[in-house]
């Protein structure tokens, strides 16, 4: 890199041989829209702002990303790819069913709570209705590829006898829903902080816990609860 | 009603005498706004669309409305305070520990999971840049009142000595996260439809069995699972 965007545009202009290979600018493309996505939430003049980060001309940057619908494609099957890699590289292992649910699940919320994921949904729905295949394809590979990959793992647990759940796949939506929900929410519209690692653990194990066990008293159940005072 | 949009104007220009009160107005508005946002999703153009619809000049909508801001708030406090009026209602009484959970939860992912809603949430997130404040007023009517009243209740459940709960919030917002996510998500980024009266009660009664009683089989649990195939 080293280079001022400046430079980079004047190499540009005079045609010189190109010093990078387009895999390296491409990676430097996206990682110059991942900062913009940070900082301005990647808006309408996105791209221009996109190609200086990047030090490029925004010809070049056209010529390898023809529209901001497919740098953001770009960008989102990036992040998934390597939430799969990593996701399979876990998923695998001898564990006890609370250790494997934890390592799956704290590795799904880490990665759906991550500031990147959470400002790449911002301006996805944003913009959805001008790219809406883009939301679909992030919807496809975000929540459909983990709760299958966890419904999977589940129907293997009541295999083996160490649970006893009907239908995996909902089971598997229910877990991504209390890890997810509330925080990516409250990111979404209030621009609250994210939860930090030690805050998703925590929450990781309390969703297990309950998921595992119930909360329910073991006194018999028939009992009535006494009327809740209105405030 | 009656009358058509455009002797509706004229009238207006002619500066004859409002034959309705400025409330009949406003809620004529707001169903002509509430039923813009379902076809189109309440565009840049939706203010002039509105006015047509409720067959008023833009002049009087911008008198009872100032701006799309406003008309977009007083439709969301609108559907809040119906929620909170109705959910009230619902939430005295003298019941079980499951039956409590499934009137509130039922009644309230009725509301989350309304088409009417999930437009406006579409609407909110894209238009968020422009009013960051209603997006923040959203989150803090929908889930903060809900999860409010329902870890109430879950307190009131964990004094009586129905369920072990450690922090009752967290609960509230595992239980909201498990009805509400996945379809809701799904709807918002892939515009698949809304689930069913039928599905959403399916959906609730899973629900509650899993925070109630858990999935543990009753086997020991130190066992090892066997290692997961790899597809």
């Amino acid at each position: 890199m080293g280079m001022s965007a400046a430079d980079n545009r004047k190499r540009a202009y005079r045609g010189r041989p190109r010093l990078r290979s387009d895999e390296e600018t491409r990676s430097i493309v996206l990682e110059a829209a991942r900062r913009e996505l940070q900082t301005t939430g990647f808006n309408a003049t996105g791209m221009e702002v996109v190609a200086r980060r990047a030090g490029i001309s925004t010809k070049t940057l056209y010529r390898l990303f023809p529209s901001k619908a497919e740098l953001l494609r770009d960008l989102v099957s990036e992040h998934f790819d390597q939430f799969a890699i990593e996701f399979n590289l876990r998923r695998s292992g001898l564990v006890e069913t609370e250790v494997g649910l934890n390592q799956m699940l704290s590795f799904y919320a880490g990665f759906a709570l991550h500031p990147d994921l959470v400002s790449l949904q911002r301006v996805i729905l944003q913009d959805k209705s001008n790219f809406p295949e883009l939301a679909a394809s992030f919807y496809a590979a975000g929540i459909i590829r983990m709760a299958g990959d966890l419904s999977k793992w589940l129907r293997d647990q009541v295999a083996c006898g160490f649970i006893h759940v009907d239908d995996c796949e909902q089971a598997a939506s229910f877990l991504i829903g209390m890890v997810v929900f509330e925080p990516q929410f409250a990111a979404l519209y209030e621009g609250k902080p994210l939860p930090s690692r030690r805050q998703i653990e925590q929450q990781v194990r309390s969703c297990i816990a309950l998921f595992l066990d119930g909360c329910r008293a073991s006194a018999p159940t028939g009992a009535l609860s006494r009327p809740v005072e209105r405030n």
